[in-house]
């Protein structure tokens, strides 16, 4: 019987039609992330997009993943905590449904005390899916994205992780602050990257002082946007990097990622001499979700 | 015969009347800052705010400082660079009038080229004021704000000078970032505050990490909303403390500035040991313009 695969995130939505064996069928995506969706409303808005999938008399099985199982979500999946399986059957939650032959459940994130308090959710299910192909995987995971995550896995545990705001930092600085004057988000330059992160690296308590110093340097000096967009990534990563130096330092590291920004982490890693390789993400969601099914029969 | 003494800054304006001896007749303020003002509307926005002191016959003189002489502001009022005095007379420049009996002198800023680049504008006013008083202080002024500065003084001489994105980073993260559901700018906790400062002026590296740490221990910990706010402030300007070690580390250092912000640095300082004093700043600002008024006769 074919089954629904969601990964229901803060600003939009992917459904996966799914095969028994695990093969994509179909597949949908909605901008109707958790930001812009009412508790009362998730169940009708799934119908809406996976009715076509089904006859009215079928049962619907779905597994879903993402902030549709914060507390803002369709209905809280309590967080895990570590160290802890990246998913554990048990500690998959429930939504309520009106439509009695749709089954909902809901993968709960992972929360951390120590060193800091520290949660993620979404993540849980990408480090489930590179597990499941990588399962003696010792090591680090660093999955970038708007809040970055670093992963330390160990016994096919998630002993601990921090998450780093540095994707959300890039986003509002660029948008909401002064350097939105100096800035042009789609444009690069290499070199002033991976310059920037090796100064930031070395010199972290500087990088408020050398954010103001993108703005002066636009104003005084030649700074175009590309470079300076590029040195604006380039600081908070290097910044990043130097926090999370016991992650990486000494560590095989594998990325979950995709397309540029994971390519920025990749270059990041090189200027701290560690090698690190790149694994898709949205295909570990997916083994994730598929695994969860299997584990759930 | 009376004069106008103004502060011309981002978001807002402070018209002062002044008499000959120094003395303030009446003051006005507007929210027409650089921000919302265009290059044409400076003489007519400031007639309708001024034109009740004088008589239609009278001869006008103005003494402006702020981001009125910036690239975007009425004339361009060109940085001097250091090390320079706060302001040359010689470097004042005219802004254009069509009342042919107003004359309009505009202070320009400083720009610093080492070790990054960095601008200040508005702040050379109030050090020309604070050193009209002090003539022969030698050490270190921090003048907090948005964009707060570190400046080197040394022989009546601005040496050199750092900016801190400080402020601004609290205002968008608080507003714009993911923070926002976490914190409330309006309300305080001081021990929170004092230790957030301690932690990130010892671990500079892990300010990106640690502001996530706020929302997390929201969702999972017991994080007031003034906690929130205090620690936020706390970790940005531990991390700004320890960017500017070289400035406050064995040196005499004043604060020019007002209010809780200014008691905020204050008390920073008491957590590397640094005695400080603060000194207001609109008073410092003030006596930089009737300084420059008087060395323009």
């Amino acid at each position: 019987m074919n089954w629904v695969a969601i990964d229901w995130g803060t600003t939009n939505v992917r459904f996966w039609l799914m095969s028994e064996e695990g093969n994509i069928v179909s597949t949908k995506a909605s901008p109707m992330g958790m930001n812009r969706i009412k508790k009362d409303q998730y169940e009708d808005h799934l119908l809406a997009n996976i009715g076509e999938w089904f006859e009215p008399s079928d049962s619907i099985q779905v597994i879903a993943c993402g902030m549709v199982g914060a507390a803002n979500g369709w209905v809280e999946a309590m967080y895990q905590k570590v160290p802890c399986e990246p998913i554990s059957n048990e500690k998959i939650t429930k939504a309520p449904t009106g439509f009695p032959s749709l089954d909902v459940r809901i993968i709960p994130g992972i929360a951390n005390y120590s060193p800091n308090h520290d949660v993620l959710r979404g993540e849980e299910t990408q480090i489930c899916g590179f597990l499941t192909e990588n399962p003696d995987f010792e090591g680090v995971l660093c999955l970038p994205g708007t809040h970055t995550k670093w992963v330390e896995i160990k016994s096919g545990l998630v002993m601990g992780f921090r998450t780093f705001m540095t994707g959300e930092l890039f986003d509002v600085l660029g948008k909401s602050s002064i350097l939105r004057h100096s800035i042009d988000s789609n444009s690069w330059d290499e070199n002033e990257f991976m310059s920037a992160i090796e100064v930031s690296l070395s010199k972290p308590e500087e990088l408020t002082t050398r954010l103001f110093s993108i703005r002066a340097e636009s104003l005084i000096g030649d700074l175009k946007t590309d470079m300076a967009s590029a040195r604006l990534a380039g600081l908070l990563l290097g910044s990043e990097l130097a926090g999370s130096k016991s992650y990486w330092e000494q560590n095989r590291v594998v990325i979950i990622g995709s397309g540029q920004l994971a390519k920025n982490y990749y270059d990041g890693l090189i200027v701290t001499s560690t090698k690190s390789e790149i694994i898709n993400s949205e295909s570990c969601t997916l083994k994730g979700l598929i695994q969860t099914k299997n584990n759930s029969r």
